[in-house]
């Protein structure tokens, strides 16, 4: 803001599209009219997720609002990558506090949409006394090639793609005012694994979920949709000595099994895909019976805590 | 809300899949997982919108949060209506106040979509200090057939279906805490006009919006997206007499150019259409020129007010 007084059309214009990504190939009615209109090609099937995100719930006060813009963005992108999908659209509602607020939270979605090169197709901006948006995301896939959360089978490996618990371990000396934090990059930067989705997809995985709420909750959405059991080791999960040496092991237990917003891919796959090993950690296997146990060093835990409860 | 305590997923559950619609034909992965796929048929396009609704802003305190979040989700619809889409899927990302909060908005959300046989598709909830909503809303259309703002011709006639400025007036009367007022029921429901916008595209109608900020701005849209100016005679629209017997003249001038929230559908087609008479009325013509002229009774009107502004 210049100091002048902008119109709610060119703040808009000015916060979302200055140098955003062309129209996506597929568009024959841009951002503008009523709605967007888009092809899906032969072939190929439509993925849409919405994810809301708000001020004191996804990111303290204080933090930048462009920065809790482009990580509302990835995280909703993060739900199209664990669908294996290519990312194509976006839609931003936006809900801010004031212009200024309105432009800094439009430029961290414009920022996170150039980077993955998804155009803004469409959004609606409101004044209220809280900063939120929900990010609505488009893509396609293969018809009936989409990974969902009803496919693991008895035997099959668990396995991650990212790390888990290194996001809510930052937000923890985000809000300590720790200036040199080990782990405050985890959580101010989401980096959605749509690259690696598409991987997955088209190496024939079909069950995958995002780790948004910790890894007991969102693994334990699988075992219950997929009818199975999940044992998973914490000691197998990517940067785990790290964790232990960083903030002792009860705390790091805590973060892995609890912290949300990590945005790792848990995906399941057939005994003998060891070439994955190449992008991806085993951290468990799929077994007879139900719920999810967590094991450290072949002990299971007990007495742990599930993810976020926004009504809680 | 019985007195038990309900967790976030069974609160959701509860909301807003109670006896909704079945799933659309075309949605192959249902609302639950990361996100959901839909089949797009040949020779159709996917139409995508999304609208945000904000407690104080869309509605008043104290307004009955059920009818708010059926009023923001046909609100959402009637930009399908207005692309002559047929309305399929629906995402709802609420933040609530409250657990109670959030199943009052939710059963709003599920009694529009129910009334209007559109699947909820997917949805996020989160907990703060507003009760707000985006709804985004998928349809189809034609390939090539959507409705757009950019379609509108010189010599073209201007027509509309539903009334414009009742709501505004019906708002007033219930801040006003009236408890007979003509006009409030225009203001508590609002019906997304999508079957006639589906006829509308059928008979070739390439060129409508739905008017949610005031015939002023929203025909302003068209013309300056179709580069041609518009005449419109404000005594030819449908209640016009009506308004200003009930009103006065001024104040029916101010509810009918500025008044918002109304969604009738805006449209213009060639001369010679007069069959349209049977469902809309004929309120203008486009002409040379820039920008749009209302007159009264032929006479030009003068410093008019344009639409809402959020940020003004």
């Amino acid at each position: 803001m210049s100091g002048e007084r902008l119109g709610e059309f060119e703040l808009i214009r000015k916060a979302f599209q200055d140098g955003s990504p062309e129209p996506h190939s597929t568009t024959s009615v841009v951002n503008g009219d009523d709605a967007s209109v888009h092809a899906v090609p032969d072939g190929m099937e439509l993925v849409i997720s919405t994810d809301a995100s708000v001020s004191g719930v996804h990111w303290p006060d204080g933090f930048p609002l462009d920065s809790a813009a482009d990580r509302a963005t990835c995280a909703a992108l993060s739900d199209l990558a664990a669908m294996g999908a290519e990312a194509c659209w976006a839609w931003a509602s936006v809900i801010s506090c004031s212009a200024d607020d309105l432009v800094e939270l439009g430029e961290g979605v414009n920022a996170a949409l150039t980077r993955y090169s998804v155009e803004l197709s469409g959004g609606d901006t409101a004044c209220s006394s809280v900063n939120a948006l929900t990010l609505t995301v488009g893509g396609m896939v293969p018809v009936g090639k989409a990974m969902c959360r009803n496919w693991a089978k008895k035997g099959d490996d668990v396995w991650i793609i990212g790390r888990a618990g290194f996001s809510s371990l930052g937000l923890k000396q985000w809000m300590a005012g720790m200036e040199e934090g080990y782990f405050k990059r985890y959580f101010e930067e989401i980096k959605p694994k749509l690259e690696q989705g598409v991987r997955l997809r088209e190496l024939g995985v079909r069950c995958c979920i995002d780790v948004s709420d910790g890894v007991l909750q969102d693994s334990g959405h699988v075992a219950r949709a997929s009818n199975v059991g999940m044992t998973l080791e914490l000691s197998d999960f990517p940067g785990w000595d790290l964790l232990c040496h960083k903030v002792g092991e009860k705390s790091a237990i805590h973060a892995v099994v609890s912290g949300g917003e990590d945005y790792a891919l848990l995906f399941t796959a057939p005994e003998g895909m060891g070439f994955l090993d190449n992008f991806a950690t085993q951290i468990g296997v799929c077994r007879e019976g139900v719920g999810v146990e967590i094991q450290l060093n072949g002990t299971a835990l007990e007495g742990l805590a599930s993810g976020y409860d926004h009504f809680a």
